[in-house]
C-alpha cells in the first residue's frame, strides 16, 4: 500500500513510482510509434480507400468504459472485503485477548500461551496467502510439537484455530470456565475460522477469467486500432490524443488487475505485514508484554508492505 | 474455473481456450459475412435510398451497453453469492468438527460418524445441484439405512442434515452436552440448513427470464444491422470494425450467460468438485484421519471443475 | 416464473410468450404508424423549417439509459429481496421443525399441530400478499378456533405466529423445554416475524411513485418524438430504427414495472404457490407424513405460478 | 406516500399531482421563455459570431447524468434504509410483545402498560422526526410522571426505551424472567436503540452538502445554456426540446430531493402516521384490545402520510 | 457537516462557502486563462494545422465521468460507512449504560465510573482520528492512574475497552453479574471493539493511490486540451464552456478528496465533535447527572465540526 502525504494537485501530476505508469509505458510507447507509422502512411492510406471514422469508436470507447467501469468494481470490491475481513482479525484477536484475559487472570502463563498462538495465526495467514515459508516465522510463537504440527498440515491455518480449541477445552476442562463462557469464547474461533475462510476464497477464486480477458482484449484492440480512426481528423496531433486516451484505458486495466489479487505483493496491495505487525503489538500490549516489536513504518518510497 | 497463471499481456492476447470466443465463432462469422455481402451490395443500397447512419446506433449502442452492463452485474452477483455460499459451508464444516471433536473428544467413533455425515452432505449438495447421480458417491459415507432414508427423500440433503440433528440429539440425550452446547451446535446445522437453501435459491431461481430475452434480442439485431450502418463510412474496413463492435457485445452477452448458473459445468463456473474434495481433506485431517483423498490439481487446460 | 428449457439462441430470438412483446405491441404498432407517417408528410414537415436533428436526442438517449438502468437495478434488487425473505422462510421452516422435532421426539402429536402451524403461515403469507381468500386454504390446516381467531385478525399471518407462539410457551409451561431451549425455538419465531414484515415492507412501499412517472413520460415521450429525428436521415428506415429503439426502452420499462410487485401474477413474477408447495413437501416429509401432496410442475407454457 | 392504483400507460402520462411537476413547473417555464427570447434574437445572435454548438452538450449532458444518477441512487438508499429501519420497528414490536405476552401470561396488567410503552415509542420517534408537538399525543398513552421524564428529556424516545428497560428489570426483580430470558427480551430494547439511532443517523446527517450543490448548479446551468445551444440547429423546434430535456433532468433532480429527507411530509416520504397506526392496531390486537384505532387510508389525492 | 437550511433553488445557485468552489478557483482561473490565450493565438494555431476536434473528447469525456462516477462512490461509501459506525457507537453507548444501570441498581457509584469511560472512548477515538492531542480532554473523565494507562498505550481506545472489560469482570467477580449477564454485557465491548477497528480501517487504509492519481490526471490533462478542442467550434465563447465543464469534473473529483477521509476537518467531513458532544448528554441524561455540557450548534457559517 503506497501512504504518500497529502500533495499539492500539481505536484501530484508528476508522480511516477506506484501510478502504475511505469508497467503500461511499454504499451504506451509502442501506442506512440503506432500513431507516428500511422502520420507517415496517411497518403498511401489515404489512396487505398480505408478509411476509419472516430464515430464507431465512440460506441466502442463507451461501451468498453462501462464494462472496465464494471470490472473495476468487482476488482475493487474485492480488495475492500479483503481489508474489511483483516479488520475482523483484528477485532477478533482484541476481543479473544479482552475476555479471555479477564476470566482467567489467575493463570497468565495461559494467557501468554494464547497469545503466541493469535500471534501465530496471523502470520501464518500472512504467509499462505502470500505462498512464502512459514518455518523461520512460525518458530518464535510455537512450541516444537505445534509447529511440526501446522507444518505438516494440508490447512497449516486451520490447524492453528484446532490448537486454540484445543487449548479452551483444557481451560473449560479444568473448570475455568462455564458452558456460557466456553461458547461465547468459542464463538471468537468461529469468527477465526470465517476469516481464514474468507481469505482463501478471495484467493482462490479470481475474476472469472473469461471476464478479465475481454476486457484486457476489447481494450488492447481499441488502443491499436485508435491511431488509425484518429489521424485523418488530427494529423499532428494524433500521438499526443491517442496516448492520452490509451493510458485512461490501460491504465485502469493493468490497476483492476492488481487489485484483484489484494493479497499480492505489489504497489497497491494490502499492507499485510504492516496489519501483522500492528496485531502483535496491540496483543503484547494488552498482557504487558515488553518483548513487543518495533511499529513498521512506511519505506522511502511510502511502501508499507 | 479456469485458473491459467499470470501471463504477459501480449501472449494473453491469443488465448482461444476458456475465452468464450469459441462459443459465439458461429455469430462472429455470420457477422463477417454479413459485412462482405453488404459491400458487395453497396452500390445497389445506395441506388435504392436506404440509407442507415451511425447516429441512432450511437443512441442504441450505448442504451445496450448500459443494460448488458446491469445483466452482467446480476450475474457476477449470482456467481460471487453462491461462492461465498460455499465459502460458509468450509467455515460450518470445520467449525461444527473442531468445536464438537473438542466437546467429545472421548468418543472418537462418534465425531468418525459426524465426519461422514459432514462429507455425504456436501457431495450430495454439489451432486444434486449438478443433477447427478448420488448413490455411487454417498454410499462411501453413509450407512445403508442411511443411504436409503436419503435416495428416496424428495430433498436428499435437508436429509442429511436431519441425520446430523439426530446425532446431536443423541449425544444431548446421553448427557454429553448441555442444553446451552447443543444449542450452539445446532447454530451450525442452521447455518447449514440456509447453505442449502441458498443454493437451491440460486439454482431454482434463474434471472428473469424476459431480461436475459431483452438482451439477447437486442444485442442480436444490433449486431445484424451494425454492418448496414458502418457501410457508406467505413467501406472495406466494415467488417473488421463490425466483428470488433460484434466480439465486444456477443462475448460479455455470453459470458453473463454462463455466470447466471454457477453451478453448472461450462469453464467458467465455480469448481465444486475442487472445493468438495478440499473439504473432506480438511475434515479428514482434523481427526487425524489417513484415508483422506488426493488434491485435486486443475488439468491441462488449467480447468479446476 | 418462466423456466424456459435451454434454447439455442437462434430459436430464442422468436420467443412470444413470457417476453413482455405481447404486453408493448400496441405501443410498437402506434410507433411505426407514427413513422409511416412522418414519411408521408416528410416534404410538408420540410418545407415548414420544422427540424429535428438526432444530437439532442443522443443526450437524451443516454440519459433515459441510464435512469432507466437505475430502476430497473432498483425494481430488480425489489424482486431478489422478494426471494431472499421466501428463502429465508424455507430455511426457518425446516430449521424450527428440525429443532422441535429433536427436542419433542416423545411427542409426535404436538410436532403434527406445529407443522399444521408452519404450513398454514406459508400459505396465509402466499394468499394475503396475492390478496386472495383465505379460508378455503387454511380449513385444511387449522382447527376451527384458530381459523376464526386469523380470519378475524387485522393481520392473518401475525396471529398464527402467535399460536406458535403460544404453542411454544405450553411446551415449556409442561417442562419439555428449558429456558435456553426455548429462546433458542423462540428465535425462529422471530424470523418468522422478520419473514413477515419483510414481504409487508415490499408489497405495501412500491417504488416513488414519482420515480416510475418521470421514467415513464420520458420513455414515451422520446419514443413519439424518435420518428420525427430520424425521418431526414433515415427516410425509409425510420420505422425499423424507430421501433427498435422503442422496442429496447419500452421493454426494459415494462420488465421493470412488473419486477416491481414481485408478489403478483405476472409471468415473471415469483413463483409463490410452487414455494408453498415445495416447503408444505419437505416439512411432511420430516415428519414422515404420507399426506403429502404432489410436487408442483411448471405449466406447457413453462409457467410456475 | 403516494398509492394510486394501476393505471393503463396513457392515462399514466397526464398525472398532474404527485409528479413533481407541479415542483418545477416555474423553472420550466423560464426555460420555454428563454427559448422563445433566443429564437428571437438569433439574427443578431448569430451576426456576433457567438455560436454554441451542440457537441460539447453531449459531454456535458452524459456527465451530469451519471452524476445525477449516483446522486439519485445515494437518495433513494437513504429512502430504502429508512423504510427498513421502519420494518424492523414493526418486527421488533411484535416479537417483543409476542415473547412478552407469552412469559407474563398471568400479569395481564403489565402487558397493557408495555404495550402502551411501545406504541407511546413508535409515536415519539415518529414525531421527532418530523420536528412535531409530543405532548397532546404521548399522554394517550403514557402516566404524568413518565410523560414528564420524556418531555423534559433531550432524547425523548431514548427515554422511553430507558422506561422499557425499567418495566423489564421490574419482572425481573420479583422473580418472573430468568436471566436468559431478561437478557432475550432485553435484546429487543436493544434493536430499537438500534431503529433510534438509525432514524437520527439519516435525518441529521444529509448527504454532503457540496454533492446537492455541484448537482443543482451544473443542471440548472446546463437547462440555461441548452437553448442557446439547440437554437442555430432546432430553430422553431428549440422551446420543445430543451424543456423536454430540461424536464428529464431538473424532475430527477427535485426528486432526489424528496428522497433525500425521507421523512419529511412530501408527497414521495414515507408513510410514518400510516405505519404507526398499523402498529398501534397489531399490538391492539395481540393482547385483544377493543379499542384500536381505525386503520388510516390513503386520502382522495391517493396521499398516505 | 454543513447543515445549511433549505434555500429557495435560486438563492442556492450563489453559495459560496463549502461549495469546494473555493478550493478549486485557482484551477478554474487557469482554465479561463488558457481559454482566452488560445482564442488570441487561433489564427496561428489554425496556420500550423495543429487541430484538436471535439470528437475524442468526446470518448474521453464519457469513459472519464464513468471513473470518476467509481471514485465518487467510493468515497461516498467510506463517508456513508463511517457515519454507520459512529452511529453504532451511539446504539452501544446507550445500550450498555442502559442494561448496566438496570443491573446494577444498587451501584450508582460504579455507573458513574461507567459512563466516564464509556464518554472517554468517544472522545479518544475522535481525538486519535483528527490526530489531536488527548490528554487535557481524557483527564476530564479518567483517574490518573487510567490516564497514564491509557497514554502510554500504543492504541489508547483499545486501553480504554480493556478497562471497561476490568470493571464488568470487576461486577462479576463480587457475584452483581451472571455468567449470562456477564456475556451478555461483554458483547457491548465486543462491539466498541468493532466501531475501533473499523474507524482504524477506514483511517489508515485510503483509497488505492493509484486510483485516484489516474483519476486526477486524466481529468486535469482533460481540463487542460478542453479550450484547443473548443475553440474551432465555439470561438469566444470558449472560455465560458471550457470553465463550466471543467467545473463539473474538478469539483466532484475535489469533493470525492474530502468525503474519502471522512475524519478529517473539512466542510464536508462527519461532525465528530457533535457527535461526541451528544452522546455525552445522553449518557449523563440517563443517570440523571446534572452537570451535562451545552448542545453544540452549527456555527455562523452553518458548519458543525
Amino acid at each position: 500500500m503506497i501512504v504518500r502525504p497529502h500533495q499539492h494537485w500539481f505536484t501530484r501530476l508528476f508522480v511516477w513510482h506506484g501510478s502504475v505508469l511505469a508497467k503500461i509505458s511499454t504499451r504506451l510507447l509502442l501506442n506512440v510509434a503506432l500513431s507516428v507509422t500511422v502520420i507517415f502512411f496517411l497518403p498511401w492510406y489515404e489512396a487505398l480507400d480505408i478509411k476509419l471514422t472516430i464515430a464507431p469508436f465512440s460506441i466502442l470507447g463507451v461501451a468498453i468504459a462501462i464494462f472496465l467501469g464494471f470490472r473495476n468494481s468487482a476488482c475493487y470490491a474485492r480488495y475492500t472485503e479483503a481489508r474489511l475481513i483483516w479488520g475482523q482479525l483484528v477485532i477478533q484477536s482484541r476481543s479473544l485477548l479482552r475476555v479471555s484475559r479477564t476470566l482467567l487472570v489467575a493463570h497468565p502463563q495461559e494467557i501468554r500461551h494464547l497469545v503466541n498462538l493469535q500471534i501465530a495465526f496471523c502470520h501464518c495467514l500472512r504467509l499462505t496467502l502470500r505462498r512464502k515459508k512459514l518455518d523461520n516465522v512460525l518458530d518464535r510463537y510455537l512450541s516444537q510439537a505445534e509447529l511440526n504440527a501446522v507444518l505438516h498440515s494440508h490447512s497449516p491455518c486451520n490447524r492453528i484455530i484446532l490448537l486454540m480449541g484445543e487449548w479452551l477445552a483444557a481451560q473449560r476442562a479444568r473448570g475455568a470456565l462455564s458452558d456460557i463462557l466456553f461458547q461465547s469464547l468459542d464463538n471468537h474461533l468461529n469468527e477465526l475460522s470465517g476469516i481464514l475462510a474468507g481469505c482463501e476464497r478471495i484467493a482462490n477464486t479470481p475474476l472469472p477469467f473469461a471476464y478479465s480477458l475481454i476486457v484486457h482484449r476489447t481494450v488492447y484492440l481499441f488502443c491499436i486500432l485508435l491511431p488509425f480512426a484518429l489521424v485523418t481528423d488530427l494529423h499532428f496531433m494524433t500521438p499526443f490524443v491517442s496516448v492520452f486516451i490509451s493510458y485512461t484505458f490501460l491504465s485502469l486495466d493493468t490497476l483492476a488487475e492488481e487489485l484483484e489479487d489484494p493479497f499480492g505483493m505489489e504497489d497497491n496491495d494490502l499492507p499485510l505485514d504492516a496489519l501483522c505487525n500492528g496485531i502483535e503489538i496491540d496483543l503484547r500490549e494488552m498482557i504487558n508484554d515488553e518483548h513487543k516489536p518495533e511499529k513498521m513504518r512506511p519505506d522511502r518510497r511510502y511502501l508499507l508492505t
